[in-house]
């Protein structure tokens, strides 16, 4: 038998398990005191519903689940490759969402705040820091169209993650209505605003030249190229500089208000900016789109946007819809890099000697809970090595079944 | 787009969740304070390891996860259907945790006490009461071969579910080495004794001669079925009353030091009983097995086991191992028949008008946020209607972003 977890896919010791439950702790809790409550859906979604769902790239990426039985069978005769599964497993949390919504609107408030942390799927090659399997924690605001409803996200996951311990960092905002009336308006195609996008979004990694590069390699008109290209050697990527490029103002006026709202909201604890080329991956975003970086770690440690389109594809009926998600496997990743100590109950191990009345022993040990969370374990020969080797997994001291003396490690040295 | 969840998988509302979310945090703080830690393992494991791992009937309902990319294609060419997978959902938690051991082994403390708290799948029939994804709560000892193990597992998951509120429950004990030994002695062919078991089991559901007839059917020796059928048909299924039929007393004493210790450490507030018919499903069960009911409810509330060949069966070295699983699902649906209110902080809606400065908003809740979880809603016109709203949705009162009055409803009636 295989003793590693499956490709992608990774298992988590104690320790590690000690930070993810510290973390999605903070953040539910900075959820829920926001007034945000918590739903949750299956692991699995109809295969259909995942393959019109508008996820870009991810659509490549889904596992798919066999059929079985007879459906299996009769696939299996049909020798048709698309009918041999009838579910995936889900690659965001948004799509589930939006179907969950859809389900039971009516017994949902409205506007409906709500969390989703849980695990999603996506069968990427795996690298460093791109896992098969991870959590995500979001939260959402659907039935609200208003700026109000980014300013809240916004402000909420800000908090959540200086709950965590996080500052100091930057709230990207765009909006990609403004970014295609901007593009459109330097002379691309309404058709290739997506593929031009796609260039654009590199800006951070590959600079102007290589962005003017990429549209040229991709045939897009010369003339949007060179407009594109003066805009962002001018080197003023700021609203005002963009309004030129703009037949109305809306969208421009609108991010404006989040940014000073947020800005204002801040207190200097973080900084909110419009990031003229951020475009995010998902194909259902409509409006505002958001990252938020932190100048100490590579990549976002939160993303999100408005998607106001995806759930009148279940519904049939528009509901406005913007969302957050806290990069939580990254958040888990830095705090482990650096070596963050999980605030936790004092530990203290009973031991006790082998010919003892392990109920007893149970029963001291419940006496002594009302302070430790206490392990009961045979005392072992060596009980300078016991010790030590409590010691190094975290616990305080030890008491003794025997006795009313309670060890404290580390006390000699003090 | 369908909007129902996939057929036997549930959505849960923010109400459901939070009955789930106390559940879970009450038998995590549990098991915490009794020293043990939460490890976590991939929803998915290698489907070779699924198929050998000696679940019983589950491994009839595994969900398997297609091949992708170039070795889908070869499996499609090959046109073996079972080369079409490589990944299969967990059916339980005890499979994946046998394996984590066996990877980690070098870095774990020994005895190892461990928590698991996740969801597992089946591709079962659905029907009432039982989901095709459902969470489990498992704590396990592995590395302790003694019967203090089974000793400790029962007083803390008692404890757990004492803690949830449950009371008057009874864990049902017995020991598959002792049954085997008795239906041995009793005539019945080694080889025959899993089938016999089968039959055994359903005691409780058919009756002894419900069993006699069945090990009929399934032709049994006459002198082994007149003999298990005289023992039940007797009325006395004490460990007394076994004690004729077995050739050494190692297992039966081992079950009395177990029945013994439990019954002490429950003070009265619950009852631990020898039920020689308990088999339990899982293939890899080799001593202990345990079941806890509760007179109020049908079927059983938690289970689990010793199953000391499985961690070997990875690792090429056996392991001693014993597990108690308490069944979420069930507790959930028994408190929410009961209409639990889940003890939660006090709720308030921060309530604003149209033209409030949204950033002056957010700071009021964030003051207000020190004693209340705050959602900031928009005032409606008709103010009556939506306090009403509020107070359904288990809002406690309503505080104003222009005034500092705090209105708290159902307070005229009181």
């Amino acid at each position: 038998m295989k003793i590693n977890p499956v490709k992608g896919m990774r298992d988590y010791l104690p320790e590690e398990m000690r930070v993810r439950d510290y973390v999605q702790g903070k953040i539910l809790e900075t959820y829920r005191m926001s007034g945000f409550e918590r739903i949750s859906t299956p692991m699995m979604e109809d295969i259909e519903n995942l393959d019109k769902s508008d996820g870009g790239d991810n659509l490549n990426l889904i596992f798919k689940v066999l059929k079985r039985g007879e459906k299996l069978d009769e696939a299996l005769q049909s020798g048709d490759e698309k009918e041999l599964c009838d579910m995936g497993l889900r690659y965001d949390l948004t799509v589930p969402l939006s179907r969950f919504y859809a389900a039971n609107k009516e017994s949902l408030p409205n506007p409906f705040k709500v969390i989703q942390t849980d695990r999603v799927f996506r069968a990427e090659r795996p690298q460093k820091g791109r896992m098969r399997e991870f959590v995500q924690c979001d939260i959402d605001i659907l039935g609200d169209e208003s700026a109000n409803a980014e300013i809240e996200l916004i402000d909420v996951t800000a908090r959540a993650l200086k709950n965590i311990g996080f500052r100091d960092f930057t709230v990207n905002v765009n909006d990609r209505a403004l970014l295609r009336q901007m593009l459109e308006n330097m002379g691309f195609e309404k058709d290739s605003l997506s593929t031009v996008c796609v260039s654009f979004d590199k800006l951070d990694k590959i600079g102007a030249a290589g962005v003017r590069d990429e549209l040229g390699e991709k045939q897009m008109p010369e003339n949007a190229i060179s407009a594109l290209y003066d805009f962002l050697e001018k080197g003023d990527l700021t609203l005002e500089a963009v309004k030129p490029y703009l037949s109305d103002t809306a969208a421009l006026e609108r991010l404006q208000t989040i940014l000073e709202a947020a800005n204002r909201l801040s207190d200097g604890s973080y900084t909110a900016v419009y990031a003229p080329s951020l475009v995010r991956g998902q194909g259902y975003y409509t409006g505002s789109v958001f990252e938020i970086t932190c100048a100490a770690f590579k990549g976002a440690i939160a993303g999100g946007g408005r998607y106001d389109g995806m759930i009148g594809k279940f519904l049939g009926q528009s509901v406005p819809a913007v969302g957050f998600s806290i990069g939580f496997e990254r958040i888990c990743a830095i705090l482990a890099d650096e070596k963050f100590a999980v605030p936790q109950k004092s530990k203290l191990a009973l031991l006790y000697l082998q010919d003892a009345s392990f109920d007893e022993v149970l029963k001291k040990a419940a006496v002594l809970r009302e302070r430790y969370a206490v392990t009961v374990l045979k005392q072992q020969k060596k009980l300078g090595k016991q010790f030590a080797q409590l010691e190094a997994q975290g616990y305080e001291g030890a008491a003794f079944f025997d006795n009313d003396e309670i060890k404290v490690f580390g006390q000699e040295k003090a």
